[in-house]
């Protein structure tokens, strides 16, 4: 490791919630040893006071903090691409079941210098299910894989226990199906089957192997995949690992409106409500998606200091809706933001994502919240750092600004992309940013100190090889087990939607207003 | 002029409202004579029953119509670029009145080439209020910039003669203002003012001049901006014009639910209503925006054969909501796209727009209404040739689909991008093209038969000297007057706020529900 001084014609240090709380310097620089920022302030200045073993950047870069993912499940070649179109959750989720298996180091990888490349320096990646025979291979792998792109990682496996095919008991909704489709469907569900014993025992072993190193760059956190897939004991037995070893608890929640009618069928109350009375709710936790959010709900939240990861693109391409995001930042939920592998552009692109969600939150009128650029960036690097658990002694994140004693994790863009041939002078470079900043134009990426990008280009990892390594191995026939799994889940559609039948997102007034009859 | 064989891996001739009715050739060609499609085929056909001067693309390509950008204001240094954040629109449009002036064939020539560059051959431009001295210098300014970047253009100047400070009689709004900051804003006014007679005038020397060869790329429209900015008389003069000439319509229509609630102030009813009691609704008409319509209003545009322009990231920027166009399609609305020189990546690429409409009109639910990408695809090519008038003698669109008789108007776009490495058989090339196809990846765009765009790179503008014309006009130290009005903007602010005090979305139920308390 070494020292660097990294200049930009502008350092973003910090985002805040709108320009008179954002921190910029004009002409600033960012000194870093061995992956700690050691000082920020005017270039002509840090160019006297330090001596760096080199200089990165320039005048013609605009130096941001690196971009924290808090939502994702990996991959790289997208479901999309894998032959799942999108469709409602609760029938997209079993199309999964039809896909192709594939090599979880060369698609992490994958997944991992595309989010690089955007200006993604760290990932909350959240292990989905996979045939339980290979899963510690398969977590090894894909920890490898990060490691040798060079992000930051949170990482969790998620825990699946019931209701696996529709939001009731896997027996009640399986033995009123033709025998042999029922048979198929156990089937397939025992192959990704994992004990309660062996989740704790395989997070433990991770915890000690990959979380050892408080300098390191993975954090391992625990995950109930959702309320309806979980059991309230499995619940508190999560909380009670996550206070052991001190880490988080991240967790999916009320992302379709099917869910929140799970809780008010099961429990007569929101999901939310039921986490709070098992005493769940924490600042420990970070819950993706979270749309369908009673005004109570959003109140516990608050209160009880949990982060809502929120994921833009993900709700719409598979019809759960828009997040009341405004409403949560007002009542001062920390939210951030995740790609949930399902960004608008299909490729995972953050920046992109902030931008989305930039003018997703614009409600109509004079007096509707304005959702501006501040805080979409700070939900991507500031709020977002918050629960992936890199954190100093004393429990400050160690991600998400540019600040003396955080890690050196940070974007150059080219500012020409931005300002030519015209910026009025006014404009802030935050707006300048979100408005007008582009993946493609993200030319230097630094983790942990390390230029892991320069020049839009890996230096850890040889693309155009990776490429031709991933066509190769999908140019493989598909196993037939694959187009078995297809047919299944196609006869299996209209009675999952038969069950459905009947549940609405009820009469409650929206948040959002957008139109009208 | 020439003939040309236009070969694709796959040829998307037709968008439709699915995958059933959509139109795509593997391994296809489009034979081209003198800008007009002769055939389309298998390419091993075509290649033998054809004779062309020249081969264009190969099996890295997919290729489809271009694309028709149906509302847009010009420009290509942006509004945001020149110093406007986004605001509500009632706000924004006033800031618009701090803006520095501009060389018109610069600008124009700029956002032309960018559009073409992100896949779009016809552009809908609708001149906004310029000084009125300038006026006809300007748009021969912009048609000579339209021309020589290659693009087809369907050119219409915008008429506002009131309410032009707020939804209210100008002279009862600025009477009630500070004296100075209302004679400040008069002089303002009357530098834009222009009589109904030099209107029509400058429109039939328009349409004399421009559209009288029929295989030109030019049609001239008439454009009353908005009901509340136009007297009924000059919407009926409007009408009338548009009969003898037999041409198009264009207008903003509730884009606001300002807007709206103008009209029922004023006649009590909607402004589509209005329109109808007219007799100015009809298939010649476009109307951008038409975010705030109620179900009547819908069933009289769908009656009366008359566009919609839908302009998503418009909507969302300036906190306009977002347009129903999945009852519109449903009651049989004809609905096109354009990017209101707003888009959401700030740089007029219809792509990414189709992208983003094709996201978010995904209502929750199993139930409800599931936008998919070829009714995208379909709204930015059939839907949208249909207000241009480029049309044959007998009013059959010559644009929006690569079908022999109409004009040779396509984008190939790098396969590699979309299928690498790898992408399903099962997946459909429309939903390939809107999931995955980036502007970046658009490396040829025909226009009339000839290649404008190869390579990623204009054929008939040097780019890079225009980007450094550009970079020094701007370089220019703005109008002493440009800061006065931003001054007068800016205090005039306040009373414009408290005028609207009081108007409301009214509790119309919306036709979109994203969330719920």
């Amino acid at each position: 490791m070494a020292s660097s001084l990294i200049r930009g014609k502008y350092v973003i240090c910090r985002a805040g919630a709108d320009a008179s709380e954002s921190t910029v310097i004009t002409d600033g620089a960012v000194f870093q040893r061995d992956g700690v920022i050691v000082d920020v302030g005017p270039y002509e200045k840090l160019k006297e006071t330090t001596q760096a073993d080199e200089v990165i950047g320039g005048p013609n870069f605009l130096v941001f903090p690196g971009l924290v993912n808090t939502h994702h499940h990996g991959r790289g070649v997208t479901t999309f691409q894998m032959g799942s179109c999108d469709d409602c959750l609760e029938t997209w989720i079993l199309a999964g079941w039809g896909r192709r298996s594939y090599d979880h180091y060369l698609m992490t990888l994958y997944t991992a210098i595309q989010m690089i490349e955007s200006g993604t320096t760290s990932v909350m990646y959240n292990h989905p299910q996979t045939p339980v025979s290979g899963l510690e291979d398969d977590v090894s792998e894909i920890l490898r894989a990060f490691g040798d792109s060079g992000m930051r990682t949170a990482f969790s496996v998620y825990y699946r226990g019931q209701n696996r095919v529709v939001y009731g008991d896997d027996e009640s909704f399986l033995s009123a199906l033709p025998g042999d489709l029922a048979a198929g469907v156990r089937k397939f569900l025992a192959g990704s089957d994992i004990s309660e014993e062996d989740y704790f025992g395989l997070f433990e072993r991770m915890h000690g192997e990959y979380w050892a190193d408080p300098d390191g760059k993975v954090t391992v956190l625990v995950s109930p995949s959702n309320v309806q897939w979980v059991s309230d004991d499995f619940l508190v037995r999560t909380k009670e690992y996550a206070e052991k070893y001190r880490t988080g608890i991240h967790i999916h929640l009320v992302e379709s409106f099917y869910q929140k009618e799970y809780g008010m069928r099961t429990w007569s109350k929101t999901p939310v409500a039921h986490l709070n009375d098992l005493g769940f709710l924490g600042p420990e936790l970070s819950c993706a998606h979270s749309v369908w959010l009673t005004e109570g709900d959003i109140e516990l939240l608050a209160g009880n200091n949990t982060t809502v990861c929120h994921n833009a693109s993900s709700n719409l391409r598979l019809k759960n809706g828009i997040a009341p995001v405004n409403v949560m930042l007002a009542k001062g939920v920390n939210v951030s933001v995740g790609t949930d592998s399902t960004a608008i552009n299909d490729d995972d692109d953050l920046l992109q994502e902030i931008r989305l969600l930039s003018k997703l939150h614009r409600q109509p009128s004079l007096e509707a919240p304005a959702f501006n650029p501040h805080q979409a960036l700070k939900m991507a690097t500031v709020n977002a750092a918050q629960p992936t658990f890199f954190r100093d002694s004393e429990g400050q994140a160690r991600i998400g600004a540019l600040e003396t004693g955080k890690k050196a994790d940070m974007v150059l863009l080219e500012m020409s992309s931005i300002e030519e041939p015209y910026l009025d002078p006014d404009i802030n470079m935050v707006d300048a940013l979100l408005y007008r900043g582009k993946s493609r134009h993200v030319d230097t990426v630094i983790i942990d100190g390390q230029a892991v990008l320069k020049g839009g280009r890996s230096t850890k990892v040889d693309k155009d090889e990776l490429m031709r390594e991933l066509k190769d191995r999908f140019s493989r026939p598909q196993e037939s087990a694959v187009m078995e799994n297809r047919a299944m889940v196609q006869r299996l559609q209209p009675y999952v939607e038969k069950f459905y039948e009947g549940w609405s997102s009820g009469d409650a007034p929206p948040y959002y207003v957008f139109n009208g009859r």
